[in-house]
């Protein structure tokens, strides 16, 4: 009896559910071979067609990793999807926050690294910035992003770029624009200075001077209810 | 003509690509419905099936949203298995430094909200890592998760245990045993005091002193190539 697709597509779900249970146990550890779509088909009692797109799922997801001809590997336990729902779970003020870290040591960093052509972008940045006045949202993300740059850590970068994402579409959807701070000009540049001096706290200071307001109005926001 | 199984798991992971193109480049914004399987499968001139496979790859990733009756919603345009991707592609240093950014705020915020639940687990924690000897490296992974979970940021829980298995994953694959730094008991609990008495400057400097050890042995493993 051939199943319906709603069956099918939930039988998928429920393969993939079982396959991250044992990664992310440490059933599996990084570099494992894990058993064949056959074998894991005879495990789980289900089609050999339900078991490979479990598994492409979770090669899109980073987690297991296909070698032409010799099998599938654990490419990664920590789950990325999971980081993403624990967010999402999350409030605005908890993504702020985050965002703060992230912010804040990379100022330090991007004190101590930054180059000629990190200082011409982040000076570029800035002038946007004024030019669009003090609610470009856009034309800040991409400031704060310049900053990130400077560091030269491509872990930072991708982390960072990912939440300001976040912060931003949970920025816009839970503040109404008259709600939404001013972009403070003076500290942006006080930032920048910072930076191209070479002096790591006051960088980490104006970032967390510019970041005051935002969380503030995102506090009031909590209370309010 | 049907076409084989390797040229179909290649389409599907090329209609992955393109929706997930769409999604980051801002074609389609968070809570737009995207176009039916059947418009999308007309549209990229491939069958229904691959479609549905690649949306549910893209469902299990968090940027799609399946609801039932009423179509494929989008949920996020910011992929978290880039982010993955790019930590990978990173150095262990790189992911070191942005384990600091986390943890140093988390300190300091765990300082500000612990409670008495929190404390009776730092301790305990602390006592287990006591009892492990200098080389236990899940008992340290679970004390320094300790400190994050007092943080009360559900944000910074999941981001941070993502990262410490990271980390953990990339420390132990590219130091030797015998290059791994001894854990430093006393620094250990001079930050479950900083935290308790409430100190958040205290609790940040006991962070960053615990950490500059690690951060020295990958440093060296880094010039040393």
């Amino acid at each position: 009896m051939a199943l319906r697709t709603a069956g099918r597509q939930s039988l998928v779900d429920t393969v993939v559910d079982q396959l991250k249970a044992q990664l992310t146990n440490g059933e599996w550890a990084v570099g494992d071979r894990i058993p064949t779509e056959h074998e894991l088909a005879e495990q789980l009692a289900v089609g050999r067609n339900t078991v490979r797109e479990a598994v492409r799922v979770l090669v899109h997801a980073g987690l297991l990793e296909s070698r032409q001809g010799n099998g599938t590997f654990v490419r990664s336990t920590a789950d990325p999807s999971a980081v993403l729902q624990g967010i999402r779970a999350a409030d605005t003020l908890d993504v702020l926050e985050l965002r703060v870290a992230l912010e804040a040591e990379a100022a330090r960093l991007a004190a101590e690294r930054r180059d000629t052509a990190d200082m011409v972008a982040l000076r570029g940045a800035l002038r946007t910035l004024r030019e669009h006045g003090d609610r470009a949202a856009d034309a800040d993300m991409a400031f704060h992003l310049g900053v990130v740059q400077a560091t030269h850590n491509p872990a930072f970068i991708e982390v960072y770029r990912f939440f300001s994402v976040q912060v931003h579409e949970s920025l816009i959807t839970s503040l109404r624009d008259q709600e939404m701070p001013a972009i403070d000009l003076d500290t942006h540049e006080a930032l920048v200075d910072a930076i191209e001096s070479g002096d790591p706290a006051a960088a980490e200071r104006a970032v967390r001077e510019l970041l005051r307001e935002p969380l503030a109005a995102v506090r009031a926001l909590a209370v309010r209810g």
